[in-house]
This record gives C-alpha cells, sequence and structure tokens, in this order.
C-alpha cells in the first residue's frame, strides 16, 4: 500500500479539479490509496501517515495561496522539528490565470512550496518532457493549469492539464512506493 | 515628504525590531515619515498612501510567514488588477534561526515576497556590500537578522543587523524620494 | 545623457532581434544613448560608463546562457569587488522555446540574471502590467518572447513581444535618468 | 553497481576539496563507484552512463560557475531534448566565500543548477536538518563550503562541511542504487 496525501487550496474550483485528478492517477497505481484535503484540514497525522505527499495551489501573486502556507508554518515547521517527513516522495501543481503568457510567477510558487518539503528531507518528483500532454501545460516542478485566457476571462483548466496532472501523480505515486522504507538519510 | 509604509509579520519579536529599526532610518532621511503595521493591519489605503514599502517577514521553512502572504493575497492582488502601486519603491529584510548557516531559506524567502512587488511595478531596492554593517546580515535582497545560534538557542538579532536594516531603510527612502511623481511607467 | 549598455547572447537571432528592439526604445526617450553589445565583447568600462544595463538571454534549462554567465563572473565580479555599479538601473528581458506552455523556467533564468545586479547594488525595474502588449509575452520580470510553438517549431518572437520589450527599455531608460547621479547608496 | 558522476568547477580548490569528499562517500556505499571530472571535460556519455549525478560550483555572484552552465548548455540540453536522464538522482553542493553571512546567494545558486536536472527528469535528493555536521553548512538544497571569514579572507572550507558533503553523497548513491531501473516516469 503506497498513500499518497494530496493537499490543496482552491478559489474557483481549478486547482480543485487538479486535486481530483491527481487522487486518480494515484489509485491507478496498484496499491495506490488518495487522501485529499484541503489546506486548512491537514494535520500532522495525515503528513506522517502518507508516503507521498503531492501539493496544488492557484498561483496568487507569484507564490503559494496563504491556506497553503499557514499549514506549512502551523503544521509542517513542527514535523521539522522533529525529523518525521525525511526520505518521503514530494510533487507539486499548480493553477493560474496566467496573464502575460509567461507563466505569471508559477516557477517560484512551485520552488517555494519545494523550499519547505526540501527542508522537510523528502525527494522531489519533477515533471520531464517525456510525459504525454506536457506541452500543453508542463513545467520541469508540475503541471500548471492555465485558467483563463490572455484577457483575463476564466473558463477553467483544459482536459489536457488534467490528463498531465493525473500522470505526474501516477510518477509520484510509485517514486514514493520504491523509496518507502529504504532509510536514504539514515547515519 | 516621503510616507514609507513598514509591514512585518513577527512571532518572538525579532522582525519587529528590525521593523522599528527600519521607522528609525525613514523618519531619519529629511521628510521621511514612517508608518509602521502589522501585516494583518495593513489595509489597501496604507499602500496607496505611500511613497515606497518596506516588508520584513521571519523565514519560515524557506519562504514567508504566511500573515504577510494572506496581506498580500487579499489587499495587494487588488491593487495589482487596478494597477495602483506602479513606480513605486519597495525593500525587504528578514529574520530567522538560520540554523545551518547558509541562510535557511532567506533568500526564497525575500525573492517570493519581490515577485509580488515586481508585479505591482514597485522598483526594488537592493543592499549593496558597500553599505556598513553589510557583514554582519547582508544579502544583495535586504538584511537578514540571525535571530538564534548554530544550536538553535533563540538569542535574538544583533545591534549590527540592526544599524543594517536602519541603513537599508534609509536607501529605500531615498530612492522613494526620487522615484516619486516620476511615471516611469506612463504610456 | 542617460547611456544605457544593452548586453545579449543569442542563438537564432532572437535574442538579438529583442535587444535591437530595446535600443529603439532607449533612444526614443530624450536624451537616451543605447549601446549594443554582445556579451562576450562587454568591458567592465561598458558597464561603469553606463546608467543603466539591459540585458538579455534565451533560457537554456531554466538558466541564462553560458555567456552571460561568462561576463558576470570575469568582468562583473570585479566590478562588485570594487563598488562601482551601485545605484544604477537594470532590467532583464529573454526569450525562450518555451515548451510547456509555462514559461519553460524563464522565471529563474532573470532572478539569476538579476542577482548578481542585485548584488551590484542595481535598482530593478520590473515589468508591470499595466504595460502594453503586456499579455502577450510579459512576466513580472521582464519581456519573454517566445520563438518556438508548442511542438517546439521555431518561427521567432512576435512583433508584439518586441514591441513589449521596446516599451520596458523605454521605462528602464527613465528610471536610469531620474536615478543618475542621487547618491542613494551614500553614507 | 550504482555509479554516481560528480561535476564540479573549482577556482581556488574548495569545491574540489568537496568534490573529493562527496567521492569518499560514493564508495563508501556498497557497489558505489564514483567517476570525477570537471565540467569541461564531461561527455553525454558521462551523464547517460551514470546512475545518478553529483553537481558543485563556485557561488559567483548568486549563481553558478560559467564552466557549469557551458556544460549544461552544450552537454545537458540535448539528453533533453533525447530524454535521455529521466528517473536518475541529482544532488547539488556549493562553496562561496559567503560575505554577509546569509548565503551569499548560494540558494538560487543550487535552484538555478537544479532547474536543469528538472527538466532532465531526474529526482532531486535534498539535505535534511537530520544529517550530522548539518550545522555547519547545511542548507535544504545541499552541502555549502565557506570557504572565506567575514573579511573575505579566504581561509578554505572546513572538515566539518567536507564530512557533510560526504554525507549527501551517500545519501545520493542510495536514492540513486534505488531508483535505478525503476521506470518512474515510464507511461
Amino acid at each position: 500500500m503506497t498513500t499518497i496525501l494530496v493537499v490543496y487550496a482552491s478559489d474557483y474550483g481549478s486547482t480543485e479539479k487538479m486535486a481530483q485528478a491527481a487522487a486518480a492517477g494515484i489509485v491507478s497505481v496498484p496499491g495506490g490509496v488518495a487522501v485529499v484535503k484541503k489546506a486548512e484540514e491537514v494535520t500532522a497525522e495525515d503528513l506522517t501517515g502518507s508516503d507521498g505527499v503531492l501539493v496544488g495551489s492557484p498561483v496568487h501573486m507569484g507564490s503559494m495561496d496563504w491556506r497553503i502556507k499557514k499549514m506549512i508554518d502551523t503544521v509542517c515547521s513542527g514535523l521539522w522539528m522533529q525529523d518525521k517527513m525525511n526520505g518521503k516522495a514530494v510533487g507539486v501543481f499548480a493553477s493560474g490565470g496566467g496573464f502575460g503568457g509567461a507563466g505569471g510567477g508559477v516557477e517560484l510558487t512551485m520552488l517555494s512550496m519545494l523550499n519547505n518539503f526540501a527542508e522537510l528531507g523528502m525527494l522531489i518528483v519533477p515533471l520531464p518532457k517525456i510525459t504525454p500532454e506536457y506541452k500543453k501545460g508542463g513545467l520541469q516542478w508540475g503541471p500548471y493549469g492555465r485558467s483563463a485566457d490572455e484577457d483575463m476571462q476564466h473558463g477553467g483548466v483544459g482536459d489536457e492539464v488534467l490528463a498531465l496532472t493525473k500522470r505526474h501523480a501516477v510518477h509520484l505515486t510509485r517514486a514514493a512506493a520504491v523509496l518507502k522504507d529504504q532509510a536514504i538519510f539514515s547515519a
């Protein structure tokens, strides 16, 4: 059994749809179990009880949603103090209006989330270009669902990005299964 | 008159002390007016009424305090939609335990804050090494007050970092005064 | 007179076209003088003789072209030691295939270039969304010219991105003119 | 057998010493084979023939040494086009004068190197604080050897950082062994 926690925040439902696509990917892997939670609901036990974590956020002004950040400050930091998450797998995804057509700050958004998980000692699963559907919302750090067009009209994320997110979750689940109980960071 | 808004979040008082040092720097510049507020108290009017902004945060797991992030999501994003802050000056500072001796994630913390202010169209005032006291907590993006030693014992930020922060605020105030009413971004 | 140095590297001509558009913007500002150089040709005197710098690079695997980096290591680092560039203005731009549709690493590319210029004590001029043509290749840190489509077919950067780059250069030149001789960082 | 390629650039020998410490860590793992090369000497075959890569650079003005960048542009980018490195493990380390005491730009230096390896589809092995010697030069992304004191006097990296680097290489080798032949990114 490989349990993956999917944590997300969502304003208009785009990141939530991506979280659901991720869950579908997780359970498609033999032994994969998905636990999907909003950031406000996540407990320390949710994190320590998982073999891997997938975190999704809207891009807000070039960084993660404040609710994800609150979870990091109030839940993850305690686990860091106790060295509780070392050796698990982590991946990220994001959605955003993407005004400007150059990612709208998604890269730093993903990296600032990953900064936390690197501190927690988790191995990062990137998103390589070989992944089908990559060209419709791929970035090396994870899927990016563009939810608005260039005139900032909201249309929601497309099916290809959801398929890409599902695939990213498959990768993450496989990596978490492989890394489980491997004591990468033991003395 | 050059009005600088100092916004901060603080857990144990280190970032607050740096905010106060910044305020002392602002008012030491002829015409300088300092408005100091906790992130939770900042309104859109505080931001639009200022000529420059100085933002300070503790480093939490490699990114800004969630209260700063909440302000960005709920107050700054509206000003972005309305193009209200273009051409003002911005600077940042941070404090942190700094376990590991390599900044503890301060660089990405500062950059993820700056991502917001770059989107708002504000000119960024860095911290050059020529600044006196730089060697005791300088980073190119702003002062970094280390509040704990290498065994994570909390001792608070030192006087030199406070002096460095005061100096950074002087630079920021001068830049804001120079940039005021200059219409850098007009069509 | 406001002299702006435009430094670039280019493989297939896209970044070079953006550099030329930038030069057109610089000279369109009263008193604006453009000096355009390839990274390999830039000397310390080119940098110290300018009032502002605009740097453009292709995005290569998520960071700047190695020729830009060589200039930073071999020319800029000496100027840092001597504190020679403090208080000037800087801006960046980039081009890239952009496979994946989420910027392809442009954000970190721009930030890693800006890291150098922040260390040099230069004020950063961002690219706000109010800029006309922003929606066709704008990012908060500068214009991004996408030179290939989603199937990686190279078509070169479009006219709107060139217009956006010209506008960015206008902003930079204005900022450099305003900041000139202002001693922002004096003791 | 688990082959790890250690790639580095070095000016005064600090990063080279860290590369040698890394090699000692690699061969201390049963089945571990270390191949140590300067960036200029690395070929595509060195990369494809390895199960994992450890890359070390001096911090130069907040980003990697230009020789590392040249290798990325001229060797890695071709492997990206051909999807040749997916699923291997990667880690980073760096040295730097560290003037200012806040990392001197090491965080963005490491991230801009990792941007390349994420694009190559490699899983990133961070450096958790549980690692012995972490407090003497640890950062979540890898070991940071400070080679100069706060007055910029060069003294070279200390023994504790070398021990930390050795340990980081052990982690990387273990992760590479576990990930080998696991087809994390297969369709």
